[in-house]
């Protein structure tokens, strides 16, 4: 289902930057596939793109319009609509990580067919996935696991990403959200693939590669929460990974969503991600921390840090501030 | 979706016993239900009930017609369409624990549309569920768990409700795959659900309860199975467990499907089960071990039963052989 690019970033009526965090998430990460942004009247959000109209992006060679705002419940505004037919007749494919469905709207899916254009509605994987078969591949795997959702997972995999590349080694991020799926062009929005098959699609997402070779999974919500360990296990066995990076947030007071439920110790999570991996790859091994301190002073969060690093005796870093470099170290 | 009993077992040309496992189990767990069984020329199987057409069964009181026949790719043989549109005729819903769907089938479709019946496809949840919350309810819930996948953790919780419902107590069996559901009449395929709602669903599956009430809640797969640990974690949340029985099958060389694993230990298994349900529910209790000894002689069954009980102190029982009066004996 690979998404064409360049982009244009719809970010239609956003009411403030986190309704637009997909679309700055792609503009941060793939900024060399992110032409110009699209806004409505009343958008409080700017990606710093060129403003262009379906008809101008297509003019200049944009081959997909990504709906890059999120809201409550998912949906899709009906004052979208026009914008999406728009961009399907100049000729772009539309995506969308929205719970409701490009392909419910029947305007849509019509401008669409007499273009003979795309639909990606990425959030529900359309291709039938094997079982998972638990067997080791060829080339090497590191997925971000958590101690709770939200905390930099994605973030994480890309910089380790593009740290491996800036250092001449081959790898790919492989995507299992909608933010990420945008961001690679491709991947599996893995918490809305059937249960039975959770370990086989990551299976398929991370096939055998050259024995050198980079896959940097972005992680799930996490063991220790109860809405969603299910997804993170199956994840987890499907990754069948080599190394596990762990990321925090660490002014975080409860698991996101269930406020009776505290966040686990670091070491305690470390250790059932890394017995839960060992079914699989029992060389597992956990490489280094990943820490969104953004909530924290300077200072504050040099010493946590160093804290961290100490404590577990591995690097602990924050992508944002320090870089992955020390993690990438670590690789083999 | 609760199916209406009585059932019309309908075991087209089973080719043996094996392939007409659902029906065997239905009118083993629930025979007061089962008022008839339907069989087409060449079947092997034989569930000792009377035969009837479907006219014949609706005549005298049948509900539904259950698809209680397996194959291989779970398909839906184009000369069983016959019968089923005939169940319809006669003004009974048809209920199939297939992969492929009552609901595909034109004709079947029609005919139940022009009856005003309804089609079953227990193994495709329809209805929406809430992410799970992780939050302990009132009554009481057992779960069945299990070292590997088919190790009789449905036949497990039925005979433990069973020798509940004996000693006065109420007590439900909750299915959560295709033969249980026809066994309860209801509940949820746990592994057709969307990742993201495995506990919810269970949650929903286990709704609150009175203080004296025990759920028998049916386990999946394990978490030693690389290909469905998820499942079994989501489950293992949902069902906030008070009790866990552990099933085995003491004769299995490696684990189902993937000839590259062995079984876990139990004793390990047991306590990756515990501190996976500690997270919802902190006073989890692992009360007994549920073996299959059916391929071992008595001698040496009654040996090993006596050996686990020693080893793991908690009962030992094959429900088939002893009965699971000490195991009940262990709830309170």
């Amino acid at each position: 289902m690979a998404i064409p690019h360049p982009y244009l970033l719809f970010i239609g009526d956003a009411a403030d930057d986190l309704a637009a965090k997909t679309a700055q998430g792609i503009a941060h990460w793939r900024p060399e596939w992110c032409m110009a942004q699209m806004r409505l009247p009343g958008c409080k959000a700017d990606l710093g793109l060129p403003e262009m109209s379906p008809a101008e992006a297509a003019a200049k060679g944009c081959r997909s319009m990504i709906i890059g705002v999120a809201n409550a419940g998912g949906v899709l505004p009906a004052h979208w609509s026009a914008s999406i037919v728009e961009a399907l007749q100049h000729g772009m494919d539309v995506a969308s990580g929205l719970h409701a469905r490009l392909t419910d709207l029947p305007d849509v899916v019509a401008a669409a067919r007499a273009n003979g254009r795309v639909l990606h509605d990425v959030r529900h994987p359309t291709r039938e996935f094997d079982t998972g078969k638990g067997k080791k591949r060829s080339g090497k795997r590191l997925l971000t696991v958590g101690t709770d959702c939200s905390v930099g997972k994605m973030y994480t995999a890309l910089a380790i990403e593009k740290e491996l590349r800036q250092r001449g080694r081959t790898a790919d991020f492989r995507a299992t959200g909608q933010t990420g799926i945008f961001i690679a062009g491709d991947g599996v929005s893995i918490d809305a693939v059937v249960a039975d098959f959770i370990s086989g699609a990551v299976e398929w997402l991370s096939p055998p590669n050259d024995p050198d070779h980079w896959d940097l999974v972005e992680g799930q919500g996490s063991l220790f929460h109860a809405s969603f360990a299910g997804v993170s296990l199956g994840l987890l066995h499907g990754a069948c990974p080599d190394a596990l990076v762990m990321c925090h947030e660490p002014t975080r007071t409860h698991m996101r969503g269930l406020k009776h439920y505290p966040l686990p110790d670091i070491g305690e999570c470390i250790e059932a991600n890394l017995a839960a991996a060992r079914l699989v790859n029992p060389e597992v091994r956990c490489i280094g921390l990943s820490v969104n301190t953004s909530k924290l002073g300077g200072e504050a969060a040099r010493k946590l840090l160093a804290e961290l690093e100490h404590r577990h005796g591995m690097p602990a870093v924050d992508p944002f501030v320090t870089g992955v470099g020390t993690i990438v170290d670590r690789l083999w």
